[in-house]
């Protein structure tokens, strides 16, 4: 283990975190709350620590192999939480330390889970905050580290194949930093967008900025207790659907728009099974929920909702779907697990997962038929590999032993019921936010003790960084020298 | 496809469910209460049907390929379920001819789910056919005729292949007519054994008798509405619960038992931590239900009970496990889903796959890290094979995506919620029977439609040929001429 190059990483990140922490000041020196000494405090020191150690202890050997990548990028995102804590529990607006972390790790992971009751007596420069952390942590942390602070030359791609989500990294990452920059670009350009549209409805500014970074990095934080419900404004709620939509399709796809590619984003199957997804589960929940409300029309305009901010796993709400009957809610519950695109912002299992187990689960099937013929399963045209195959399969297990492993570990203190748990767990795991019965749209994580809390943050930090590096934490051999 | 062969074997099976009929025609002549007939038709019709057929229609080539064997395996035990279905029918006793099939798949799948309401109005030829069912169906219907019918020299290996549980035959399958009868000798012993010891303690002889085929089958059909819980008996509950975690064990176990390779028993680890297993949740459930029982001792014996009773995939019940607490259910919940050994009479997704699964999921990780180091995974000291563990991750695939597509359609009609109905699919697709809520140990699952009835039975037949044999009668290619 390169320790030096680690720390050094490390500490850029953390001057990073410092330097975003002048935002959510500004935005206390607007409103006069008097809440900006709690962000300057932490932001301090962290400038006091990391400085002099960017500056004097260089590492020789700046090459970063995969063991560093993944130590870096979870540390990282750990460090970067209890950190962003800070602010709540120093204020005293969030007086638990460990109910600041939660809230603090569901913001960097883009979760969205709250363990507050009322979030509407935070103060502006807060409730900024949580939002802003969905929108760090959208695209990446090492990610914006690699765009554009001065890096050493090392392998730093074992960074972002680390951070990055999805089966493989695909073809944007050739020219590590330029790749970096022109995803912030995209990022950020959708992001304005986003922001003009809900702001040219008549949204108040500060509300429209919550929203619109809390949709880029599909976090799902809002700044009323209802959520986007409060607007009661159907204007808004397309708005933030359709955005909800965009952030959770495979960023390359804006790439290949940019250079005017069209024929290559056709060949991607991913993209396309995630819009048939969602139309069709549109229909099949409007359906089912019609006779709920007064017209088609209406059923449509929730399904349409709560199908986008589910499967971009952000976590907005505008309806009690826990009330819905129990098909809508399997089928919620399904796109809870399945997310959307790999190369997104958003979490879950990412459909070209699903389709590489369907399809290469399909070709084992008919070798068994046939176990003399050579079958090959095939991606967007390609062959793929043996490894990416294997690769994803292990993905599927691990997946299902975290959910295993945390659902025991939440259930030990008897608190909810197995709906209640297991779609805390799901909910967490994958970036969601809200779950259904306890933790539902209109409940949230607040009656969980500290060690299921602690157990529920693991699985954000896990969900996010898809599994392998927080993971590898915990692997022995991850310490050990070569 | 070799149809005329495939009809050779079905009808050679059909013949044996007439003869099995002989059995509670023999129960009703006893207890004189008219119902003979209800056997007798059905049988008498089987003889007609497949007698000619098994004599007239010889195949010439007589080699079963892998499709012809899974073909068989699927279609008989399809077979043996719509045909034992009928007495309950046109007797009357199960009105409802869907409702006796499920019953019947129950039965034969060795689930023991029910949706009957009241047990104890139906006469004891219906309840001793429910029990037999278990008996027959536990062993494997293929591996008896293997056993005992006179078969065609061609490959039979492709049905026993298809029909045993667990991950690969194992060893025993040498020779096989010499296997199956060694296998099906044991398990009479052992159901014998287990009768004996019933009626030692003074159970009346029809209930050991149900009781210990029940129990050899892993099945769980009672002949009493509250189940084992009837006799309220702590020396018939530790009874049972040892046959159903015997019956649990690998069948090799016994096999190596009876020709003194004591050392090679030691070697399995699958076994080692079935007992693990079973130690470690019975007291883990025990500490968490102790405050709803006297003492710790009453804890520990409906907490064995209840952990044999479902990591063996049986279904008997001595205690509401629906009312403890969710630490517990969520214990049990997960014992469903590992059930037992494989090459044992109980259904689950086996230990030895989890082993497998856990195995080689911990090597990838360590290949992340040690890219050019090279890493085998081990089970039972030999390095296990890529090709085993690719298809047991298959299987995890196919397994979840079972349990997924199962669980949504039965949520079509609006019945239960997401832990009746998610329960429901587990412990049909895992042939345990009870589940929770609505499903419960104090219900069942007479409030399903004929739609999702038939979606579970499909689970239970899918789960008891451990998937592959049915999921390839849905495959194209399965029917295709080469």
């Amino acid at each position: 283990m390169n320790y030096k190059a680690v720390v050094n990483v490390l500490s850029r990140i953390l001057l990073l975190e410092a330097i975003l922490m002048v935002f959510p000041i500004i935005v206390d020196l607007i409103y006069k709350e008097g809440q900006w000494l709690y962000f300057l405090l932490p932001a301090g020191c962290l400038l006091v620590i990391s400085i002099p150690t960017i500056l004097f202890l260089k590492p020789k050997n700046t090459i970063l192999q995969a063991r560093e990548g993944f130590v870096i990028t979870s540390l990282a995102w750990v460090l970067m939480s209890i950190i962003g804590a800070i602010p709540f529990a120093i204020s005293g607006e969030i007086p638990s330390y460990i109910d600041a972390l939660f809230e603090s790790v569901s913001g960097f992971t883009t979760t969205g889970a709250s363990i507050l009751k009322d979030v509407e007596v935070l103060s502006h420069s807060m409730l900024f905050w949580r939002s802003f952390m969905h929108w760090i942590g959208g695209m990446g942390i090492l990610v914006f580290v690699l765009a554009f602070l001065p890096t050493q030359d090392g392998s730093s791609i074992h960074i972002l194949r680390a951070e990055s989500t999805g089966p493989n990294v695909g073809k944007l990452v050739s020219k590590m930093k330029f790749t970096a920059r022109i995803l912030y670009a995209i990022y950020a350009a959708l992001t304005v967008a986003c922001f003009i549209f809900l702001v040219a409805g008549k949204m108040p500014v500060f509300d429209a900025i919550c929203n619109a970074v809390g949709t880029a990095g599909t976090g799902g934080f809002a700044v009323w207790n209802t959520s986007i419900a409060h607007y009661n404004s159907t204007y808004f709620e397309m708005v933030i659907a359709v955005f909800m939509l965009l952030f959770g399709i495979n960023f390359n796809v804006y790439y290949l728009i940019l250079i005017g590619k069209f024929t290559e984003i056709l060949k991607m199957e991913e993209v396309r099974v995630y819009f048939i997804i969602i139309v069709l589960f549109t229909l099949l929940i409007a359906l089912d929920i019609m006779s709920l409300y007064e017209n088609f029309g209406q059923a449509i305009r929730y399904s349409f909702f709560q199908v986008n901010t589910i499967i971009s796993t952000t976590g907005y709400s505008t309806a009690d779907f826990n009330s819905w009957p129990i098909f809508s809610k399997i089928l919620l519950f399904l796109l809870m697990i399945i997310g959307s695109c790999a190369g997104s912002t958003a979490g879950g299992f990412k459909i070209s997962r699903v389709i590489i187990l369907t399809k290469s689960s399909y070709t084992d099937m008919r070798k068994m038929l046939h176990p003399r013929q050579v079958i090959k399963t095939k991606l967007d045209g390609d062959i793929l590999s043996e490894d990416t195959i294997r690769n994803t399969k292990t993905y599927l297990v691990a997946y299902v032993g975290i959910i295993v492993l945390s659902l025991l570990l939440i259930s030990i203190e008897g608190y909810g019921g197995l709906e209640t748990n297991l779609s805390a767990v799901v909910a967490c795991f994958n970036n969601i936010g809200p779950g259904f019965d306890l933790v539902g749209a209109t409940g949230n994580y607040a009656g969980y003790s500290i060690f299921s809390k602690l157990i529920l943050s693991l699985d954000m930090l896990a969900g996010r960084l898809e599994l392998f590096p927080l993971l590898l934490l915990f692997t022995p051999s991850t310490w050990k020298k070569i």
